[in-house]
């Protein structure tokens, strides 16, 4: 038996052993090849990495460590008395190798997978062999056993109202923040919108880092369940509320590998959905060249696979596909998206016309959810919510109930203006490149980093004016945004307004 | 700038560093992300995959922690300043996603994610994204680029003789071992056959595992020059020599992953040869339903991608296919099978007959790429050095050149027999199952763990017969391979003769 020692070390989501080379009680060869063992309490058995140690100060000969995430994980005290053995093989990765010689799972095979990874004893390699697997095929079945396994892997939220609607965007297009429009405008018409959102992985800034300027968004399950008793609505960061671990632990592998299929992405974006209690969903898929989705007949297949999916699972769902030509609204980075959308919701004419009429279209579309409302008046009933002031009343409301913002966020202080290299017409924008110019300007990790937006598709340009402007809080991020910069701004100045302006919001 | 400091923990072969939590230079959370930083110095850049901790002890705030391999990567003494950054994305990743994508991977883009994989640049969960996604498909020219690239990723020997003869089998067969019966006959005829194998992998033992009971085997590239100089011939580990790193970083994640293509089979096998200067290569398969090949013509598929790779590359390469239906001689794991490859070697009424006549059906085949010796000679010149006893002192030679064993390992004395339940004939023996076995009574780790079989394919038992017996050094592993013994011995007793023992070895 040896004596567990927390090593104060983060290797989340992964759990991790620490053995002495020296250990008394076994010989620590035995289980480098495989690396993966079991340690074995009275209490509970947990899966971990191992990793060999040379330093006392780390572990000692008759000590097991586990690095923190584990050890919290294994809910004992230090120096309980724990054994350890080799990891016997998960039945359930004999499925992901069957799949990777091209068969297909079978619902139970997939539950058993997202049941390890949710339980963390997969590690990052076995997690991405099984995405990776995935990601050259995947049945519709596959996708929709997926789905439900990961539903199913977590808490799942009951309400007590036969209608809670939501809507999501697949993202992509930087600056895309409507749902702090439309949620907001869904509260004021009484439908209830328990609204949880991520926080960014590769894009500058994601709804609940964008919230976060004006709310704290960090609520508890039951934080966010007073919140919409009262107001009927949130805009909170989905991270503690524990509706799909699964998701999350994937997500720790699919990001440094920057994995994402359409296969996935449904099956992440549905469980959620199914997890938080949602009866009816609305999907925005934007369309644009330098979008996650490049063609309509792309998102034709895409939006298909969500309504096999949403069906299979008892939502009523609806997918609009919407203009991913280019960054919606002026601002890309948290404090400038959270302006715009103050913008709109306070009916200033400054507000971009464009985040408006967006935000107005996806609402007009949940609001159609609700019975009662005349169908074809969801979108008029939105501007009359929005022109009245009645969204704004009711985001101030959210706001309130789910509390102050955790600080001030100031706009970077560092600037710089990327002028036109010519003269003509702003014909293309890259929705990629500028959502990476404004990422590594620093969004969404200093609030007031991004990019400002003053031209957009369709507008005529002068040489040497100012197409947007990099706001940086740090000198290095700063010099690394603009060396992107210098490479390729991102914007395309031709010869012509090109078709596509008077286009803006498309829906089929 | 940090201070340097190496952490005394074994992460191989992946690179790992530790940064405070409370780091004075850097945001810590800013890193966790992507997970995936560069260590920089004036010297070198490394990257590593970052761990925050949370404890002075491993490391604190005016520090940064490297994992001893990446330490000693790195090359710096302790204290020595260094920075950090955020590691920007490797561009050969990019073609992985391509290739997940199902995209064909060029010789270029393959080269680089060789040359980042063997520099120790990819994390275990990149590596797996590799090897996945080519596990899925692999063109010919791919495997072709893969051997080129790995055989130039490392070390490569160059000899001065215009033939350098090998031979490889593919593995799957339990107690085969031919390599150590095949070497000392070459070395006796005269042509020059530097031998490296590999330790076992998932196997209960590795040519290298059993050669290490009768001599040293962890030469050096320089030590293994001077006894094949002197001997004409070697039978060391490989792992030293370092002919193939970037093979070694793969196998670390196939490995626990238990990922095994044939494509990948080849680009191994073939890259280790063409460094380690062989001109002159027979590759061995064994088929059996039970073997890593299972069906002829599976194996022939294998055999054509053998050659296309092996001609492309230089190679006199020739393809055996052999009866892989059962173990090969009597005893699995070190000690046994080092018994059975002197007894045939010393021509012993007790030899195993199969192992012998398999022996020289290879050893002639490897003659015959001797220019001199007259076509359809080999066999009989192999015997003919066999019987004589050339063979024999050629192994005492090779034995004394490369140093005595680093110890005498013994038979392990926790023993039981496996009983025939019931009588009639050994119609079927599992190599897969019998392998198990023997790897969980200890073997390779405990040399003298392993299995000795009584009985093979085509003889009459009668119930309650030994069929074979389990040698095991620690009565736990022991126990764990009986348990796997009475799931299913791995032995099947029919009701006559099958046709397969009248074809021990046979050949295309």
């Amino acid at each position: 038996m040896l004596k567990l020692k927390n090593v104060a070390v983060d290797t989340a989501p992964e759990n991790t052993a620490f053995l002495s080379r020296n250990c008394v009680a076994y010989r620590a060869e035995e289980f480098t090849a495989l690396k993966k063992i079991e340690v074995v309490s009275d209490h509970k058995t947990i899966l971990a990495t191992l990793i060999i140690a040379d330093d006392d100060g780390i572990v000692r000969a008759d000590e097991l460590g586990l690095a923190s995430p584990a050890f919290r994980r294994l809910g004992l005290a230090e120096g309980a008395e724990v054994s350890i053995a080799q990891a016997a093989p998960r039945k359930s990765l004999d499925a992901v190798r069957a799949k990777i010689d091209g068969a297909e799972m079978t619902p139970s095979q997939i539950e058993a997978v997202i049941g390890d990874i949710a339980a963390f004893r997969y590690s990052p390699m076995e997690i991405a062999a099984f995405l990776i697997s995935s990601a050259s095929f995947m049945t519709t079945r596959e996708v929709l056993s997926l789905t439900r396994a990961m539903a199913n892997a977590g808490r799942s939220l009951r309400w007590d109202w036969p209608i809670v609607v939501d809507k999501h965007c697949i993202g992509g297009v930087p600056g895309n923040r409507t749902s702090m429009i439309v949620t907001p405008i869904v509260a004021a018409h009484g439908l209830y919108m328990p609204k949880t959102s991520s926080r960014a992985i590769t894009s500058p800034a994601g709804t609940a880092d964008t919230m976060e300027v004006l709310a704290r968004v960090d609520l508890t399950a039951e934080e966010m369940r007073a919140v919409v008793e009262r107001e009927k609505a949130c805009l909170v960061w989905g991270g503690h509320v524990n509706l799909s671990p699964a998701d999350d632990v994937l997500i720790s592998v699919e990001r440094p590998l920057r994995i994402d299929t359409r296969e996935q992405m449904v099956a992440s974006i549905l469980s959620k959905k199914v997890a938080a209690g949602s009866t009816h969903l609305l999907i925005d898929i934007p369309v644009g060249p330098s979008a996650k989705v490049r063609s309509r007949s792309e998102a034709i297949g895409l939006r298909k696979l969500f309504e096999f999916v949403g069906d299979e699972m008892g939502l009523s769902l609806d997918v609009i596909l919407t203009d991913g030509s280019q960054p919606v609204g002026r601002g890309v980075g948290p404090v400038l998206e959270a302006r715009d959308v103050m913008a709109v919701l306070r009916n200033s004419p400054r507000a971009p016309g464009d985040l408006r009429a967006r935000a107005l279209l996806l609402a007009g579309k949940v609001l159609e959810f609700d019975p009662d409302l005349r169908g074809g008046a969801g979108r008029a009933r939105a501007q009359a919510l929005l022109d009245s002031g009645a969204a704004l009343a009711a985001m101030e409301r959210i706001v309130e109930a789910q509390g102050a913002a955790p600080q001030q966020y100031a706009l970077g202080a560092i600037t710089a203006d990327v002028q036109a290299a010519r003269s003509g017409v702003v014909s293309a924008m890259d929705c990629h490149r500028l959502g990476r110019v404004a990422r590594l300007a620093g969004a969404p990790m200093d609030k007031g980093a991004g990019i400002d937006l003053f031209k957009k598709i369709g507008e005529p340009v002068v040489k040497g004016e100012p197409l947007y402007r990099v706001h940086s809080c740090f000198q290095s991020d700063f010099e690394f945004a603009m060396e992107l910069v210098e490479e390729n701004a991102g914007v395309v100045i031709g010869e012509k307004r090109t078709s596509n302006e008077n286009a803006p919001c498309y829906e089929t």
